[in-house]
């Protein structure tokens, strides 16, 4: 790893990067993905760096829904693998879900390899080795398990394609997306859309769903009612124009 | 190249990522400079991907800075080197500018090689491999030539680091910078900040700049006299607010 000085401003998220291009070292992460880090990271910065209230109240939402699945399926790419495997692990313990391995830059050799990463992490089974099932599309994303993401109710997608995420709502399924763009396909088609950094949001999920676990169907039920998909979207945008407004105010810059 | 369908909505984005991950095979980009890529595609997502009325000012200023240079130098990073190669070089051509290789992650074997890929892109001189002085910085973008950027009273920095703007500043040059993030310490701290992408702000720049050859000095000098970086810098963020509000529109999101 190239050598960062402490003394970076942007030594944290230098340091995020690094960990990322690990992950392409050691074949779990594609090059690609690494274009696709830095976007969140950008949204990220608009953001704020912190989970808003709105998107606590997603996540609140999206646990509710995973404890209530009868098959739910949390899908793994590279970037996850690569920077957050512990945390997947951890939520799919405590909500009983399996993890699936489904990647736009799909080989057998990295599925395979992100699925031992994951073991190795303490995974039990994971999924997505066999891809005896398509989507209708017409990238490698569409290659599933039917035991997995086919049959399943419902799908966490964390890092989702738009395209990929619109068909699983197509098909029945309650999808929760993290996302950081609040515009995006994959945020505007989900059923929950959780906008936040991955890392914290599988964090918080895991701790939620520790509180959550004891409570009634009724009142994971109520959850899911009182929740507005529209309207975390809408405060989202909120944030970041806040966000921008309070930094231009800082820097002298005049808010037009 | 892993084949993408044309029919994938981000068909674009994608082949652009192909073009920088292509970078990163010939050893030219750093993997950690395909991060950058990603927050520079989520800024130019933001901008509306154009140049708006308020960069193409900036444009035009910068291009009679540069007209009225007495020592010009372009920095090309490995992120440049890859995505706009002939573009650097006719910028450099109708401005009379030198080429100096300046890298971050930097290593004499990458700099030779993005020397040579530019000279096989039609650059005379290329500087950088020297590195005889050092800036006042931590990190790698410390190390210039004495007869590029340590002596030149005008730099044009595309994709720069913060520190090493403000740096080229303090020792009282004249910098313009092209970053798409309106608040990064490059963009607040730039003599000149082109909030655009670097493709566009290129094309554009070498456009005006054959059209602007021919001017007095005086009008030159008026072009600066009557350009004001930090409504630049407003109107960028007024952009970005207005084109979430548009989407969010189109979209059926509440705007709040």
């Amino acid at each position: 790893m190239t050598e960062i000085s402490r003394e970076h401003p942007r030594y944290e998220s230098l340091i995020t990067r690094e960990k990322i291009v690990e992950g392409v070292r050691i074949g779990i992460t594609s090059k690609q993905g690494l274009v696709a880090q830095g976007r969140g990271e950008a949204f990220d910065y608009l953001i704020g760096e912190r989970t808003t209230e709105s998107a606590a109240f997603a996540e609140r939402a999206a646990v509710a829904h995973m404890l209530l699945a009868t098959k739910l399926i949390i899908s793994v790419n590279g970037n996850t693998a690569a920077l957050v495997p512990e945390n997947l692990v951890a939520l799919a313990d405590v909500t009983g879900a399996t993890l699936e391995v489904n990647l736009f830059h799909r080989s057998d050799a990295r599925i395979h390899k992100i699925a031992e990463h994951l073991k190795s992490r303490g995974a039990g089974k994971v999924l997505g080795c066999k891809g005896d099932k398509r989507l209708d599309l017409s990238h490698d994303r569409a290659i599933v398990d039917e035991e997995g993401i086919f049959n399943a109710d419902v799908v966490l997608v964390p890092l989702e394609d738009g395209d990929r995420c619109q068909k699983l709502v197509e098909m029945g399924k309650t999808v929760i997306s993290i996302d950081l763009n609040p515009l995006s396909r994959t945020s505007l088609s989900s059923t929950v859309s959780i906008i936040d950094n991955v890392t914290r949001a599988l964090q918080n999920m895991t701790q939620f769903a520790k509180d959550m676990k004891h409570d009634s169907r009724q009142s994971l039920r109520d959850v899911i009612v009182s929740y507005d998909n529209n309207k975390v979207i809408s405060d989202a945008l909120y944030a970041i124009q806040e966000r921008l407004k309070l930094q231009a105010g800082e820097r002298g810059i005049q808010w037009i």
